[in-house]
C-alpha cells in the first residue's frame, strides 16, 4: 500500500452531508490517528522540497497561506516544518487592522474573502494549502489576495479533489492533489 | 527576555473590533514569525511533557481537542508532537455523522458546540487547545464534550487569557495560559 492509499483508507464519504445531493468527505478519521496525520504531512512536505522548491525563483517559500477553518488544520504544521510564515485567509470580518478583500462565489450569491494587509511582503513566494478542492472558489479567491499584496504564487495543495467539480479549471496557478475522490 | 514576554511581545490588541468596546487580541503576527511559533509550541509541549504528564494516570496525554477554527491552528502541531490524536469541535451542523452536542452561552442567546460520536474512546486522557479563554463558555461546552465521550480531561491551554472576564472560573478542569491580557 502506498502512503497515498493509506491516506486515503482514512477519508470517509458520507452522502447528502450537510444537504441532500452532497457527498461529504470527512477528513478528521485522518487528524484522529497521528501516524496518518504524520504520512500527509511528510507527503505534502516532500512534494514541496522534491518538486515546488527546486522549481522556485529563490529556490524557498516563504509563506504558506491555509483558509478557514479546515486549512488552519495543516497550514500552520506544514509551515513550521519549512520555516516558513502562515498566514490565514479569512471570511470579511474575522481579521482586524487593515485587509485586503476578495469576493468568490458561492451556491446563492457571493462571499468575500479577507487577508491582513501586509501579510505577504511584495516578492515572496507563496503556497496555498487547503483540505478539499470542489468548485476552486474559495481557493481562486485565496490567489487573488496573495497576487494583491504582490506574492508569488508557486502551488496550490490540497488533500483531496473532487474531480468531477473541474475546480482545478478555475485556478491559474499549478494545483497539487494528493487524493482524487469522485462524487 | 523570556520566551513568555517573547511570544507576547508579537501579540496585538485592536480596540473595537469586532465592534465597540471590545478589545481584540490578534494572534496572527506570531503565526508569521516561525521562530515565534515554534516558541509558542515548545513552550506547550514543554509545559505537557514537564507539568501534564507526569501527573496523569497513564503517564500520557490520548488525544488533543481543539476549537474551531483558531484552535485549529495550534491543536493539530501539538497533537503531532505528541503523537496524540487530534479531535476538533466544531458549531453544530459542520461535522458529518453521529454527533455529540454541548449548549454554550454567547452573548445574546446559546449556541451549539459538536464533537463526532466515538472520537474520544472512554477512558482516554485529553487536553483541549486553544487560542484565547475569554468568558469560558466555549472551552466549558467543549469539556462537557469530552466528558460526555469518557474521556479523562487534563488541562485547558489557552495561548492568552483575558483575565479580567475571569473564564478560567467556569472551568472545573486546571487551565494554564502562557500570556495574561487585560482590556
Amino acid at each position: 500500500m502506498s502512503d497515498v492509499e493509506y491516506i486515503k483508507s482514512f477519508l470517509t464519504l458520507y452522502q447528502d452531508f450537510p444537504k441532500k445531493g452532497v457527498v461529504f468527505c470527512d477528513i478528521f478519521p485522518l487528524f484522529r490517528n497521528p501516524l496518518a496525520f504524520e504520512a500527509l504531512v511528510t507527503h505534502i512536505v516532500h512534494h514541496l522540497v522534491s518538486d515546488v522548491i527546486p522549481n522556485s525563483p529563490d529556490k524557498k517559500i516563504d509563506v504558506i497561506v491555509a483558509l478557514d477553518s479546515r486549512g488552519f488544520l495543516l497550514g500552520p504544521v506544514v509551515a513550521l516544518r519549512l520555516g516558513a510564515a502562515f498566514v490565514p485567509v479569512r471570511k470579511r470580518g474575522k481579521l482586524p487592522g487593515e485587509c485586503e478583500r476578495a469576493a468568490f462565489e458561492k451556491e446563492y450569491g457571493t462571499d468575500e474573502f479577507e487577508m491582513q494587509a501586509g501579510a505577504i511582503v511584495p516578492g515572496q513566494t507563496v503556497v496555498i494549502v487547503d483540505d478539499i478542492i470542489a468548485t476552486g472558489g474559495s481557493a481562486a479567491a485565496a490567489g487573488d489576495l496573495v497576487t494583491k499584496q504582490g506574492g508569488k504564487l508557486l502551488k496550490n495543495i490540497f488533500i483531496a479533489e473532487v474531480t468531477s467539480l473541474k475546480g482545478k479549471d478555475k485556478l491559474n496557478t499549478p494545483t497539487y492533489s494528493i487524493v482524487q475522490v469522485d462524487e
